[in-house]
């Protein structure tokens, strides 16, 4: 099984670096650069458009669309909306990065209006992002998980992706110290990894560009939620071995890095179980 | 004098890494992950929220508000006013950085609006935006501080730091070759720093982000604002000792990596004078 | 002539780090950190300023205005265009980087409309958006070069320089593999820079920021046009001989460094061809 998943990887991997499909973000402007210089690194190519007037054209060329609600306004949302139904049209996977979901109302209410309005083929985002979405209940204190919902253990966050997954048609992709990806039907978990990758700005929207990247060259999303994730654990492993001891910016360019250097070796190291958690 | 100044700001850097408090800025987009990763580096927890209808709910759940007008525009004004009046009534501390006051009318007019309408805690600017605030008259050619400005010595500064500081009953910090801090009363000077900080955009904006981080946990303003301006002068010094001599772009790498290793050793290293400048 | 032109271009090098003009941008929001950053590490000063209410007062007081439409929004087409006739009436140099022209109706009406209602002096582009330009069509499928406009050839590309430089009466630089600069009389090839520059996002966008930067200093906008480009050149080669085997940010990282680095020898290694492509 692992096997299986690990070829699927490697070649979804070289599809990218072959292809160098367009992805096209509407995202926050934290992080953007970040967002942009990652999906270089993998061999894609991004796009950031946001505005009304360009959005379908831009949509209708790209091969993905990454939502991601880090620093919403009312002018991008209706673009999000506008661009996912192009998107939609043309059967081009949305990838929504809820941040903050559970942290505002106005973050709460447009998360469910593109889960609503838009057909999202993956949501990634931390266990009070995803809790939220599934229960509207929520103990976020910001952009980052919160304490209660990091402790609520691993069969907790599998039963969420499951149920999640199943409620919406989607894969649901939680990243955390272990990372779950359901579709409803199947569960896998990431074991790779590393703490020092929660010290960085953006390492969860990159994350979701990541995916983006991989879902744009298959429609086994569940596999390309599952490799985007992957490659960002991986390339944290290996950036905390290249200059965590430096700190956390070292760190970050050490990631970047990394993600531009993945490749069959680095995603042999791969740690991953598939619907078998003995 | 010094040694209750250094155990204040040590404690209180460790409060950053024990609570984790959550930042709220609305600031401009040329700087912004840098501050969000210095303050990530620091201990706290950034969160960037700009949008009118979500203003509210962020500021409510946050322990600082950092409000920079750096690259301001209509829309985020009226934010920073509502966030500013939740801050207020909440007793939350607002830090304002009012770059390039004194280059255009606009960041004139709406620097002194903020100050007039809410409840500043902390100012931080270089002299020439300082300068601006005090006498409405300038020197400022842009975002940097002006020649004319830089030469008017540490006696003016410190009169200027004291006169304002008390005309607005509120904690002023002018960056600088000295840095300096005072509450009108107590005047406090800050030899630390490097000279490669100017080279690098955004170091002021991050300064003030740390400054934020140390006013949400405590009331001793003072204090805080000496510990954030003081946290980058001793990061500089280190990352300048790491990396300077290869280009500005690993000076900067570096300062971020010495904020997430400032401890104990690093803050012993202060060279700062409180109220006795022989 | 190389003499002429290695000479000309280190005394606008020495006259930016002297004067150190301030660079006025409206620019997107993705590079726009790269941007000021590689402008500082030059010697010039940036600010970026986009509100409507203080572009006039900004563009007056800077000595280039850069304009780059790679996150195009209403709000800032306005801006743009005001800050240009305030930059036209003052004499100050615009440069123009069409980010993308030629990948969506909005961003190639913008281009056109700023071309009619301005007098540019430099547009810097890559083949895809300078024939976009050109010829009104276009092969783009994105921010970056398409494979068909990539080869186009050098003779091709000359022939498009040429003929736009004299149509509009401008600057024309296209950048790639091989670089062309020309005013429609004069046509000047550079060969250095490296492949890897491709592979960091704003490389283009900078590329622009130290175009302004070099006409900030002179009237001679063919030159500086050569000279900004060249530099960008000169630190791409120089960074991967320092970083490039690490991986893309650690590239990007001692790409900065070396823009910061650039000395007397450095453009002593310039490869250019002026009038002569025997």
């Amino acid at each position: 099984m692992k096997k299986t998943t690990e070829a699927l990887i490697k070649a979804l991997h070289i599809k990218i670096k072959n292809e160098k499909p367009l992805i096209h973000h509407i995202t926050n402007y934290v992080t953007v650069n970040d967002c942009a210089n990652s999906v270089l690194a993998l061999g894609a190519s991004p796009i950031m458009a946001d505005d009304l007037r360009e959005i379908e054209e831009i949509s209708a060329i790209s091969s993905a669309l990454v939502l991601n609600i880090g620093t919403l306004n009312t002018r991008t949302i209706e673009s999000m909306l506008q661009a996912g139904k192009t998107a939609n049209q043309k059967n081009i996977p949305i990838i929504l990065d809820p941040v903050g979901a559970g942290a505002s109302t106005f973050r709460n209410d447009t998360t469910l209006r593109l889960i609503e309005e838009l057909k999202i083929s993956v949501i990634r985002g931390n266990m009070s992002e995803i809790g939220f979405i599934h229960s509207q209940n929520t103990h976020t204190k910001g952009v980052d998980v919160s304490e209660e919902d990091k402790n609520l253990g691993i069969d907790a966050g599998m039963a969420l992706a499951q149920a999640l997954a199943k409620k919406l048609d989607t894969i649901i992709g939680i990243t955390g110290v272990t990372d779950i990806v359901s579709n409803g039907q199947d569960t896998l978990l990431i074991k790779n990894g590393h703490p020092m990758l929660s010290l960085v700005t953006g390492t969860g929207c990159m994350t979701s560009s990541l995916v983006g990247s991989f879902c744009s060259v298959t429609t086994d999303y569940f596999t390309a939620t599952a490799a985007g994730i992957l490659s960002m654990c991986l390339a944290g492993e290996k950036a905390y071995t290249l200059a965590g001891k430096k700190g956390t910016s070292s760190f970050r360019t050490a990631l970047i890095d990394s993600i531009s250097q993945l490749d069959e070796g680095a995603f042999s190291k791969m740690d991953i179980l598939l619907n078998d958690f003995k």
